[in-house]
């Protein structure tokens, strides 16, 4: 169970022993004066908050009462947020949580991420994530052909329209290997990660949700194609202009975007966003940073 | 309450009066084989599922029972997923969506959302927003001097570092949006969006979640400086070159890329992505397209 022992001074002990005067009043030990509370375990955040991360079952009732000692704990330590995290699991004990004042920060399908404030102050809980990632990856090979799907499902199910892969970046996953992971995914070609070529944001796309949508260019690292049969209706290797020509575009102000930006591409006219890994504030790990290296190179190299 | 009276055939009419055949068995009427269910009021997605919006508080039992009644109703129609908006006041019920099969799909301060497929196939449930959007702003005026800040709390607290503004952008707020703004309320200094500079993607930055933090170049459009007491604690305007030469950047890789970029884009070198109105798919509302504008332009003047 995840929490733990600690030892602590009892309130009042002589005033508990004078309500049972009429008893043999037994000789104040040290150990009398001390009791057993149970406080959740916890790990301390990066600012002034706990973290509790649940695993083990328990009734309402006792996690009500190790959760008032542990707030009281962590107030007198000067603590401010508290974060529980409740595994699906748990669901019993969200009703209690909630009713102790605390309320949602986040969930995913195996927990429910619950926050409360412990100072007067008003609260500086961060935000929530607002937005998915989706990535769209125009793969051109040395022939200016497009590499382009029809799906199964979706919008353009049963349109006839041929379009290029797109899909929706994974948790933790970087813009350029999700990009290149689709394409693996959908058509079965290999190809490598060239520049962002421009990104949408739209807003209310998936219930109060928002959408950063990246296109990319990718040059083609293989040619034989392999369909996803459960997504995939077909694919096929396209001529450029036979794919930009095709009428359902001209609806679709972004498709027609993209077109005239490869159009410039292709004539070496137009840069984009290449990442470039560097170095995090706080880690070991590596972030990329998407650039206009093409810009910064001719310049560094004046 | 936020369930409607449906009249449908009850399933065996006649089956349940032939146990009752020791009773006189009444005289059957089209109203005897008819009875009222309740089913929960719902709105059709464009996926083929279907959203509950709860609102009044129903008990546990009453609730379970017209859950019921109304997933074997949806099953009849071929609908697939189910999303129930579960307000905080009515955690009471989650345990028993959870109970009945339904798991989490993403939560707010004031609602849970709740999710349950009902075919037998592998759910097509989308995936949860992943990202934070942060934005930073270099305001630069004609006299080559950048607009810093000196924060009350965070990361450079007390260091003496200058920095220029950053933030997080609300939920359904534009990045072009978010940066005036965040410039607006921490130094009260009026600016024009330009143009995206660079971005980072960064991951694990806040519990699972990713970060896309866009580096953003604006003109000011007024000097005065007013600081935002809370979390403001001085506010100037600084020559670039003192600021890019501050000690505490030596540590910062994206800093560094930032002056570099900048110095290119001020010898007119270096273009980032400008936002252009672009309509969406779906609704009359423009969504923002960032995009190489000064290669296009070159481009199609060509």
């Amino acid at each position: 169970m995840r929490y733990k022992m600690v030892t602590t001074l009892a309130p009042f002990p002589s005033m508990s022993a004078s309500t049972n005067s009429s008893l043999t009043e037994p000789q104040m030990t040290a150990e009398d004066q001390v009791q057993q509370i149970q406080l959740l375990t916890s790990t301390d955040d990066d600012h002034g908050g706990v973290i509790v991360e649940m695993d083990d079952p328990m009734d309402s009732a006792t996690f009500v009462s190790i959760l008032r000692a542990s707030i009281s704990h962590w107030k007198q330590l000067g603590k401010k947020g508290v974060w529980v995290k409740l595994p699906i699991h748990l669901v019993s004990l969200v009703e209690a949580l909630v009713k102790e004042g605390f309320w949602y920060h986040h969930a995913e399908p195996k927990y429910l991420m619950l926050v409360y404030w412990i100072p007067d102050t008003a609260n500086t809980i961060p935000a929530n994530a607002t937005h998915r990632v989706g990535v769209g990856a125009l793969v051109v090979n040395e022939k200016r052909e497009v590499l382009v799907v029809q799906e199964k499902s979706g919008h353009f199910q049963g349109t006839g329209a041929w379009k290029f892969p797109t899909g929706v970046a994974d948790q933790g996953e970087d813009i350029c290997v999700a990009a290149v992971r689709e394409v693996k995914e959908e058509t079965g070609v290999d190809s490598e990660f060239l520049e962002v070529l421009a990104f949408r944001q739209s807003h209310m796309s998936f219930f109060e949700k928002s959408d950063l949508f990246f296109v990319c260019l990718l040059r083609p690292l293989s040619s034989d194609i392999q369909i996803q049969e459960v997504e995939i209706e077909a694919a096929q290797w396209m001529p450029f202009d036979e794919y930009a020509t095709q009428p359902f575009m001209e609806k679709y102000e972004l498709l027609k975007s993209i077109n005239a930006i490869y159009l410039a591409k292709s004539d070496e006219r137009y840069s984009g966003f290449t990442p470039v890994p560097t170095a995090s504030n706080s880690s070991e790990r590596k972030n990329y940073l998407y650039l206009n290296a093409d810009d910064l190179k001719r310049h560094n190299s004046l």
